[in-house]
């Protein structure tokens, strides 16, 4: 029987209603022909007391332990599923990470999957079994210690079973109805998609849009899963919530197709770097193994051998990198005049395939901003995506006129 | 090094600063130069809370289910305990069950040990590893499924390790100081012991005494574990708490350690049974078919071929009991007149080793209740123990004056 995987997240499954809701939408879809493969994260709530028990417990804590707790939420999750269902008279069976066994590396509490072999799950399958649940968010190490693959790793999970099992689509069921052109509580013209494709979900998981996990729309994209997100609170069909596929099963196709933003961001000047070959190395090698996400970074033209280095990075890791900037200058590895950090930007963003055909998208954006007299301070591109930073304040100004601009409250 | 095995009950480990005080007796026993295997219960409550979970959901639920759920609360409190004892400069690492791996029955819900393989446990502590931290509770089936030892497991797992670690002792901490002549909340003057006989505890345990489970009494037998009750909330040290040990062990001992009881008792008698070879297996099959656990039994001296049978049950399987005879006579099993069920009675005993070399203790006993003016209504005895049932409403005084008449509140 063609294999369906579907996801439940914490909101999905938050108390036993929950599950009894989620349950029926798997039972529907056993009727439909389907052997299904459900992926569950704990109940909303729990991983958040165990992660606050682990770090009370110990501030620097063994990972391998950290796993060993946290994984606990997801199995609960999935024996009650299990249970729900057979209430239901569908044949069904949980897994915890080690029983699958789903494999992965060694970097504990943030492994990632190496491999899934179907035999276990295939085997019950033949025996009449219909629905494989699966706790969410962990695995086993080579040296047989759970691991966990990172927060939001059950969508990674949900994306990997339906690799390995040539799920005919992963359905991720979570709190909101799909995937929007921006976020509707900033712009209420905002519109659902039907279809996204890869490059851009993840584009705008990468920007903010937390409805995926990065990892598991990369996943997707490589081993071609057809990922569709819906609600877990309506009634649902094949049509519902947003499908995140292939460039080529998108027929109709506006240039941009949303627009994201992240609003905690800062963008840190070094003022008059001594300019070198490696000078750039030598300030963004201490900035990572500080820790420092530097995302956007523009260097002026140098004059008299020196030159002005802006990045941005998360508001909340300015100190950090401003101290790594200190250690560097004292060590002598690099020599600038002043360090300048301004932590009341934002970064908004344009995102769409259809940038790659046509020409004057950043124009159009950069119009829009100076209409309504919004400053660009950093600008970065990529094939598929403009952003720009600019005064925290403007963020919402900025995201309702690029909207606008881009007619994203019409379909293509 | 010699083994230790140190088990600490829910409310021992009920939150992160009990947690530590736990983790604080350990660490002065690695100290003292024991490598530790410590086995943890879930927090209190937490255990409470899954199996509720699991009920609302599927009232006859699948036990392996069951068991992959409720087993979670001892996952987090073995990696919550390590991580404490990391952080106390203790080597430790947390075992799930699967992990040992304790291999059990198939019989979910009340599995029962077949073997710990020493291999993997042995080879950490070989590399340094000081404390073993078990989840107590849970092992796994042949089949790969997660099983639990029913309530109370823990005690049970923690006896297995000290047999198959050849531990020097298998201490259980608890929320009590140790193992007392009777009840203290009964009769205030109730002394603690020193040291108790296994067969004693057998009997003193499954006749209600709440301090450790029936099977790991048993198990400490077979496999003479020195076994030890001592209080997790006071400061202990090697003369702490009771210790249940081999009869030979014991220099000094009364002719009766201890006065049990059992509040929740009922009397049913079978009035006027056709009396014949075979009837007693008549009754009492089909009861046991029924999950009737049946205690005491009487039988009068027949007459004409006539009998009356009484036996006692746990008062809340009264129903399950008249149903299971009002059945067997339906079907031609068996022959009575009246069936009278008495559902206000108790059972109060003395237990003792010395009993076996003492005779007179019955007569005592039976003196001692008279002089209250208390009616016996059932008598059974055993080697080393005399039970009787009586109106519930005397409980509370027999108890006193038979705690009394055998001296229990002076040592031997």
């Amino acid at each position: 029987m063609p294999v369906l995987v579907m996801k439940f997240g914490g909101t999905s499954v938050g108390d036993l209603d929950r599950i009894r809701n989620a349950a029926e939408k798997v039972r529907r879809e056993v009727e439909r022909g389907h052997d299904v493969i459900v992926v569950v994260s704990a109940m909303s709530g729990k991983t958040n007391e165990l992660v606050g028990w682990v770090e009370q417990t110990s501030p620097l804590f063994d990972a391998r332990e950290y796993d060993a707790v946290v994984s606990s939420g997801e199995n609960v999750t999935a024996g009650l599923m299990a249970l729900t269902l057979q209430e239901m008279d569908v044949p069904a069976r949980s897994w915890q990470g080690w029983q699958v066994p789903l494999k992965t590396t060694s970097a504990h509490s943030a492994a990632r999957i190496e491999e899934i072999p179907r035999a276990n799950i295939d085997q019950k399958f033949a025996e009449g079994m219909r629905v494989a649940v699966v706790a969410g968010f962990q695995g086993i190490s080579p040296e047989g210690r759970i691991t966990t693959l990172g927060r939001g790793g059950s969508d990674t999970t949900a994306v990997a079973f339906a690799a390995a099992f040539d799920a005919v689509r992963c359905d991720i069921y979570t709190d909101v109805d799909g995937v929007y052109t921006t976020d509707p509580r900033i712009e209420d013209k905002a519109r659902k998609l039907d279809r996204i494709a890869f490059e851009e979900m993840l584009e705008l998981a990468s920007l903010g849009a937390k409805v995926l996990q990065t990892r598991s729309v990369e996943l997707a994209m490589r081993y071609k899963v057809k990922l569709r997100v819906l609600s877990s609170f309506e009634d649902t069909d094949d049509n519902s919530g947003t499908l995140v596929c292939a460039e080529e099963d998108i027929v109709e196709q506006n240039v941009v197709s949303g627009v994201a933003y992240s609003r905690d961001e800062a963008k840190m000047t070094l003022i008059s770097v001594a300019d070198r070959p490696g000078i750039a190395a030598a300030i963004f090698g201490p900035l990572s193994r500080a820790g420092v996400n530097v995302d956007m970074i523009v260097q002026n033209i140098s004059e008299e051998g020196r030159t002005d280095m802006t990045f941005s990075c998360p508001v909340n890791q300015v100190a950090r990198a401003a101290d790594a900037m200190e250690k560097a200058k004292a060590a002598g590895e690099i020599n600038f005049h002043g360090l300048v950090a301004d932590t009341d930007v934002a970064k908004v963003s344009v995102v769409g395939i259809g940038m790659r055909s046509h020409a004057g998208v950043a124009a159009r954006m950069f119009d829009a901003l100076a209409a309504e007299g919004i400053n660009i301070k950093v600008i970065t591109t990529s094939e598929i995506k403009i952003s720009v930073l600019i005064d925290r304040k403007y963020m919402e100004l900025a995201v309702q006129a690029l909207h606008d601009a881009f007619g994203l409250d019409k379909a293509a």
